[in-house]
């Protein structure tokens, strides 16, 4: 059933991001270029998710649920370039300055970014104050107190030794923010209560950390190959991480421990947060 | 009467932006220093001017105008990037990239960017339906059809020589888009009509037009000190522009056409628009 109901939210989240008015140009080439290039799509399956577990149908939100990936797109190519991060890979494919230089990588991203907000406000969903109320929490989640501040206290904690808490806080920002912030956009815009949204968003912070303390793991015990990035990464770079920090075997039972608790968020739910439940899990075991 | 309600403008503005929330910390710092790095604030303006046009109070509409000013600072900061159009002066002063170094400046770009629509969708302003329209607006005119999109025109025009009418296609969407929805803005949020919002729009693009040949005629004929940039710089990069493809005299007449097809489009309106009136005049005459 999960992985049944996995590959439903994927063809749907695949099926708009293909069919968005793209056109042929070079801009719209290059955002195409980073957007279709795979990856997890675990945000707006969060938000597909949240909104079928308060009751509501996920086909009616998915215009807002890609813009989630729309947004982590952007971060990902303004992530990648020579004067941040400098991976020419991204996805095991080329990152998008590669293929498109620079000046167009930069603006690709500045466009996917403005793209979203042009669909977080799409009119046919017909919901104003719910839609104006997520557009004010993903702006938050991602700009200065969120995903954008994250990655400039990333930028500055390179070749320092962090501690657990200084690594929290930073993953919290940078990744964890709009994590959270996918599940509450399908609770609100699917007109989930309060009491609803308040344990999606407990339910997505845990998971949130899980996710993070799982890359560090895979980036041990993984394989590129599978990755589609070069393993070990972090060790030669001298990057503080969950396993440096706690050991292997502390940061899988730090990774349990987020896992029971994104669970147990789930308790106020019916057997339609069963997706949620088993997400958890497979975070948990995932291999990339 | 013109200059005092500029100045009126202008300190509703300023107010506005040096009271957000700026913490104190690298990230805000360097999108601080950029938006309060001095600028004509002419999108700001013509949004409050348009809502006073329609008989709305400008001083409701604030947080929504200021955004457009976040918007056209980010476009600035990356503008100026190395791998963009490598500028080291902004308005007088160093670029943000040489003063807080490339990554920083991308990081700022965006996050005043994603700020911009926290701003657009803020609460106090309670108009819902209204606010959503102008978001899907803005994200337009600022976003792949608009001002992104024109600037990536303009990079692949670099070195080529252009026609007037390529120049203005490009000109209308880097920068003619963002100032038309500017008025747009004002407009729809203080609840003008269709008649009323449709003339602030054929006002807002002769106005962004009779912009874009004063600058053009500027260069040439400025001084860098006035401008706060090297003048005659177009000239040396061989760039196409109103006066290399129309001479002197033939940029002046056609900077007056538009002034004049800017005012006429105000017919609609009673004396509350003619600040709108004097303020075409202000930028065919302005020295900077």
């Amino acid at each position: 059933m999960f992985k049944e109901t996995f590959q439903r939210y994927l063809t749907m989240i695949e099926n708009t991001l293909t069919q968005l008015p793209w056109e042929k140009d070079i801009l719209n080439e290059s955002m195409y270029y980073s957007l279709i290039g795979g990856g997890k799509r675990i945000r707006p399956v969060l938000a597909l998710a949240s909104a079928e577990a308060v009751g509501g149908n996920p086909e009616t939100i998915l215009r807002a649920a890609v813009a989630l990936e729309l947004i982590h797109t952007y971060s990902l190519i303004h992530d990648d370039l020579p004067a941040m991060d400098n991976d020419d890979y991204r996805r095991g494919r080329l990152s998008n300055h590669k293929v498109f230089g620079e000046a167009q990588a930069i603006l690709a991203g500045d466009a996917l970014l403005t793209y979203a907000f042009e669909l977080l406000a799409d009119s046919d969903l017909g919901q104003p104050e719910r839609q104006l109320r997520v557009i004010r929490e993903v702006a938050v989640a991602a700009g200065k107190e969120g995903m954008v501040g994250g990655q400039v206290a990333d930028l500055a904690g390179e070749g320092k030794s962090l501690t657990l808490n200084e690594i929290e806080e930073i993953h919290k920002a940078k990744t964890g923010a709009l994590l959270t912030v996918s599940a509450r956009l399908g609770g609100i815009l699917a007109g989930g209560t309060e009491d609803q949204v308040k344990a999606l968003t407990d339910y997505a912070k845990a998971l949130g950390l899980a996710f993070q303390i799982k890359d560090d793991i895979l980036d041990i015990v993984g394989d590129s190959e599978t990755l589609g990035k070069p393993a070990g990464s972090d060790l030669r770079q001298g990057k503080s991480t969950y396993v440096s920090l706690l050991g292997l075997e502390g940061a899988a039972q730090q990774l349990h421990a987020q896992i029971l608790k994104a669970q147990s968020s789930l308790e106020v739910f019916d057997e339609r947060a069963v997706f949620l439940n088993q997400l958890a899990l497979y975070i948990e075991e995932r291999k990339h």
